[in-house]
């Protein structure tokens, strides 16, 4: 296992890319970066011998990823043992247009985590990684709810993933063009992709909650 | 295979979610239109008996979908004969904030495409797949580009995976909660993501291009 105070993850054959190894990074805060900048990955396991990839929520505490939400898949909820599995998380960036076909490309920040996940069973962990699940897109959140009790904690499905065998891709910057076609009358560059929210839109169904006012974690939102 | 005059896709065992089954959705016009709505998939597959996933360009026409990208890792360029994959796209359309930590939830579409994916060898067959990937953000920037000459076109990666066993998956609407916590003074809803793009960032290396008026599939952005 890597000593948490190394500041990159080791090289492992498997987080090695056979295509653009110049665009691999293994340094723990660009991983960390990646990981803590969304919540839906693409977890993948291995199910009667064929791939199966289930859109994840997740959250990271420390050198741990918690995964929440597919969880309750047949496959997954078997893993108290553990599970082989892949997680990916992408945040796209751009879209590069190059004057030639072959050359648009996509600008990305990518983190590919391979290992065993194991069911959590222990209940404070089960609440930390639930917390941690909640609190994702907005921090804060998970101390403004009603937290959940000894019957939910049981009944949630959460697995951990230790970060080990992990690392960050990444492309940035214009298209690479082949030098014969810089002339070429095409437009090129780069369109920046964004994401955001929209003005939240409050449930009404409660009666204190339609007087609630919006909580300091969504005011950004307005 | 499915006929593609059938408005549904057949519901297989491996189509038929053990988690939420009233989220999941048959429907051929639903299952294209998450599909065409994104141009970033997740491919999985196995290697060395272990999962991989990997964010991978893709783009359908009619009923087979072309992935580019991390298609030139090693196990895919292997996959002439055929790599039993399974390809994810996943769309975002909001975070539901329940007054209950346990019922915070993700409203999403999501498309999961179980099959064998193959190389594409031909080259009349490699542009057309080519070509749709390039069009897939933007419609129109395929016949505005250099195309690919036959040198290029021979060295692009690309697979062919039918849809045959497919499904989509969505979740819509505001919190599902427990009706003694709708009093609860926390604050309940839900907050719309929104993903576009921010005004293209044009090139300037290229003597004519710097020059290039904004093409029409891009003006809408500014």
């Amino acid at each position: 296992m890597a000593s948490h105070e190394q500041t990159t993850y080791p090289v492992t054959p498997r987080t090695t890319p056979t295509r653009n190894p110049d665009r691999a990074d293994y340094d723990r805060a660009t991983v960390h970066a990646v990981l803590d900048a969304d919540y839906i990955c693409h977890l993948g396991f291995v199910a009667d011998g064929a791939p199966v990839v289930l859109p994840t929520l997740y959250a990271r505490v420390g050198e741990r990823l918690y995964l929440h939400g597919s969880t309750g898949s047949r496959p997954l909820r078997e893993a108290r043992g553990g599970l082989r599995v892949c997680v990916t998380v992408t945040l796209t960036d751009g879209i590069v247009l190059a004057r030639s076909a072959v050359h648009h490309s996509v600008n990305y920040r990518s983190v590919v985590v391979h290992g065993t996940a194991r069911r959590i069973t222990e209940p404070s962990e089960c609440r930390t990684a639930l917390d941690a699940v909640v609190d994702a897109p907005f921090p804060g959140r998970a101390s403004d709810c009603r937290p959940p009790d000894a019957k939910e904690l049981a009944k949630t499905a959460v697995l951990g993933l230790d970060l080990e065998d992990v690392s960050a891709k990444a492309r940035s910057g214009g298209a690479e063009e082949e030098p014969e076609d810089l002339d070429l009358p095409h437009w090129a560059g780069v369109v920046p992709v964004r994401r955001g929210y929209g003005a939240p839109v409050a449930d009404t169904g409660g009666r204190a909650a339609a007087e609630a006012p919006l909580p300091r974690y969504l005011r950004h939102l307005l």
